[in-house]
């Protein structure tokens, strides 16, 4: 799924300046006025450092991540807007804690970016940061600006573990009920409609379909699930960001079993049919989106008999033992993809 | 005192893959190797996210901060080495928590990187994020790593307040001793050392000019010196990444008053007096690489006169009230100078 067909450069905007005309500390002082405070954050975005209150609610262990985007490979400016990637990051990191059963409450900010970026564009990715952050009950608490050759943007999430303990990928066992969020393959579908119809013509699309580019825009991870799951007593959890087989084998390896998925319960939905049907490609296809398709960020957890299953989680297979790996339709899955980075 | 004459790129090596050759899970699995554990440490590097248990010794307020080196402006691999890289961006996350008056404990680092980059450059970079970690009572909790066309490495730091509160900028108060640790200007001299004699010949330069050189490369900012100064009840305290006066100028804006520093004790140090001397200019602008030299890593603290000023630091002037700037020998400081991104 690597994107490599070039960036947009915006025209020069006497109104909207460039990042390096601006400069670094306007640049800075723009963004910092976009970001919302919040009980914890003693020292907010702008000094060396934050400084954050994590007692009373959000006491407990500290669940942190921190994962990038690259334009290029990750976005294109052109089919993507800059409020588009500022939630993407975000959700990208809180997805990450989700997965440990925690709740997300800070996020840190590095941009790199060219000089000849809009300072629209970062006020506007900021605005997509402070959204983001207001679903999941998330503040910003601090950034970094440098310059380089293209966009690369750098999310850090801090979060409180909801439960006794995280949520593995280590602690799957044999018996387990392997159960995923809703949402499987539409990131990669949404992917393939932007790709075929490019970053305009989407627009004309029919509504099913523009959801599922703009659930690939700006994905919709279900933080609260992670902390279901985790209260629910899951033995283990992941986020499907590289597609849920390639995920799910994660789990496999780490915890040495075998994940044995229902092909049945991974049908592709009626709007990735649709999908399918609009691009001219076959169901088959589209069954792939489900099984390798990735930037889901969907949650795949492992249940043990004596845990329900929450109502946000569907069973699509079992853990059982043997040699570590993801069997689908009573064999072992040999079908390559899910998103690889350097190919 | 930006960097972008181009970058060297390895020739390809059997024995060391380039990281696209290797592939990611076997990038990720050889530097997670590298990575100590600690006792905070209850879920370490490889799941989603890290679990972080900050009792103990490490309650209280966390400090939390990001920043980013970005190859080409920030750093030169014909003039770094990747240990020095990783050395670099620790380090200058920690003093970024140190200006707060925090100890670090935790690490997060993204890597952005060319596929042809060889693996073991990543490995040796993960040994220098160690080194330095181990040199400030850290350690790396997690990371991701993501395809670019030019090397990224965003460091995000946590740690713990050691004092009742944090040491911000915006506190200094007329009459309070203005002081910084030793250092300023050893960056600048170490670049300008790099730039003329080349990152071959400048090992065959004298030891003291030589150090200057290895400062440069892989900074050594004193954490502990930020820690006694929130002790000791500084009033405000910065990390004079981008400069002693730019810096200075900082802590003079967020708390309305003039910083008049004093250059009979800003006088270049013998050593840079060498450097001036070996690269053929004056003294005078090895004054300006003390007063305008970035990536020194000092801490510029003030003090009220209540507060007694560690040994650490060394007193270079006084704050009094006036419109907020920076003053030298008597006047208003008019030097252009200190790091700036697009530029």
């Amino acid at each position: 799924m690597g994107i490599s067909l070039g960036t947009a450069r915006d025209e020069p905007d006497r109104n909207d300046p460039s990042i390096g005309t601006l400069g670094e500390d306007s640049l800075v002082a723009g963004v910092l006025d976009r970001y919302p405070s919040a009980p914890w954050l003693t020292v907010g975005p702008g000094d060396d450092a934050a400084v954050l209150d994590l007692t009373g609610p959000l006491a407990g262990p500290v669940v942190a991540c921190t994962d990038t985007l690259v334009e290029g490979q990750d976005f294109r400016r052109d089919w993507s807007t800059a409020r588009d990637i500022g939630i993407k990051v975000a959700a990208q990191n809180f997805a990450d804690v989700a997965a440990m059963g925690g709740r997300p409450h800070t996020l840190l900010v590095s941009l790199t970016t060219p000089a000849d970026v809009p300072a629209s564009w970062a006020n506007e990715m900021a605005d997509g940061l402070v959204a983001e952050c207001a679903r999941a009950g998330a503040v910003v608490a601090g950034g970094d600006v440098s310059a380089g050759s293209e966009i690369v943007v750098t999310g850090t999430a801090l979060g409180t573990l909801a439960g006794p303990r995280a949520v593995l990928r280590s602690q799957a066992r044999a018996g387990d009920v392997v159960a995923v969020t809703e949402g499987s393959g539409r990131s990669a579908a949404g992917w393939a409609l932007l790709r075929a119809f490019g970053g305009v013509a989407v627009g004309d699309l029919e509504p099913a379909l523009s959801a599922l580019v703009r659930e690939h825009r700006a994905p919709v991870p279900p933080y609260e699930a992670g902390v279901e799951a985790a209260l629910a007593g899951a033995n283990a959890m992941i986020d499907t960001s590289d597609g849920l087989v390639r995920d799910a084998a994660r789990i496999a390896h780490a915890s040495g079993v075998v994940l044995d998925l229902d092909p049945t319960a991974l049908a592709p939905t009626p709007d990735l049919l649709s999908a399918a049907s609009a691009l001219g490609i076959s169901a088959q296809e589209a069954q792939d989106w489900v099984l390798t398709g990735g930037e889901d960020h969907a949650l795949l957890a492992c249940f043990p008999p004596s845990a329900p299953v929450p109502p946000s989680f569907r069973a699509i297979g079992v853990v059982r033992d043997g040699e570590p790996g993801v069997w689908v339709d009573g064999r072992p899955f040999s079908g390559e993809g899910g998103w690889r980075h350097w190919s």
